[in-house]
């Protein structure tokens, strides 16, 4: 009992930074998307590739979370965007980044942005309980991780305003049935907004940042 | 402080639990193995092939740890062995699986075992913290995950007894640097035993079992 109890009071403690957050954001006109998925289903190469399509129209940002490792923020850093690296290990609560922890990373940032992207924790499960203050929060799998993760990990797709599907490309090589996860989705999220990519080539990349586009401008967030 | 010190509480209370259900284990000449990887790394295929190898010879049975769903129990439950499923978003800890839950799900197999292989969360962060009281600790990933996890989570690999990299069939189409990989097992882990396995095809897992067999030996359990 003292355990959930606490459990109930570090969640309650998050949600009401990260609510403060959202505001803060909100304010400053910063459009903030957290991107979650399992380790090695393509959230740096996603953000990679949205970053390429999207920074001659915008000022970005990504905080990027990792257990440990600047590996995936020397990636982003190569594209000329400014990066904050949590690295988790160095925190105490390796499986999940926090909204106390994206408001100090983004000091770091030491640039004013209008489109912050969070990289989440690889991992299916803690990532999902916490909200970073974030406006967009999108979940990711892949082809080569086998069709039942959505039905398996419900928490962190239930949430989710978006819910990618990446190495479509692979489809054809993997035991992975589509109408099954678009069943999955039926019944645990319907109102998620469903992409089937492919990040490494690229394809799709563009209706994918059309979208986020359309959502900044739905929220009332201006072009900076 | 406070978090961190009942996080050390929960972790000590369970290497106390586990400890004793080592030594249950052992004296009861059960020899445990703790799966541990990444969401869709090949666990339960990979569980499964060694038991189509091992099942005439030895008494086996399966703890299968899933958020939600049945799925991976009902696998298993086809091969004709007894397995006992713990769904954690039932026990309120839903990303690991811990020693106490381990003693009660036994109990559920009602069947003596002479080995019981027990099949973590997918998970690359949290299962790597909590002893479940085994002999052998195994921790996945998939040439489909890219060639950086071993790094990005070092507790998951610098605790593991072996290490499998599986999916490695899918080689010759990601850019995945073996090389890379020893170069940082023998930097994290250089005493883990590494397998390079296709679980699907079962290539290799011949070899696999031998060494689980092997180890069983050395540690001195008897074939019941």
């Amino acid at each position: 009992l003292k355990k959930i109890k606490l459990s109930a009071n570090i969640l309650e403690e998050n949600d009401l930074a990260a609510n403060k957050a959202r505001k803060y954001f909100t304010k400053q006109n910063i459009f903030v998307i957290n991107f979650m998925g399992s380790p090695g289903s393509g959230k740096t190469t996603l953000i990679s590739g949205i970053i390429k399509l999207l920074k001659k129209k915008y000022s970005l940002g990504v905080i990027e979370g990792d257990v440990a490792t600047a590996k995936d923020a020397e990636k982003i850093a190569k594209l000329k965007i400014p990066v904050a690296l949590l690295n988790t290990d160095q925190i105490g609560n390796a499986c999940h980044l926090t909204s106390k922890m994206i408001r100090k990373a983004y000091k770091k940032l030491g640039e004013k942005v209008n489109i912050l992207f969070i990289e989440n924790i690889g991992n299916l499960v803690c990532p999902a309980e916490f909200d970073l203050g974030e406006h967009l929060r999108i979940s990711m799998t892949s082809i080569t991780e086998g069709d039942d993760k959505i039905s398996k990990y419900p928490p962190m797709f239930m949430k989710a305003d978006v819910i990618v599907v990446n190495k479509f490309d692979l489809l054809r090589h993997f035991d992975f049935s589509v109408k099954g996860v678009k069943k999955d989705i039926a019944r645990l999220n319907p109102k998620a907004k469903v992409f089937y990519l492919d990040a490494t080539a690229g394809k799709d990349l563009d209706k994918f940042a059309a979208y986020l586009e359309e959502r900044l401008i739905n929220l009332q967030f201006t072009i900076e």
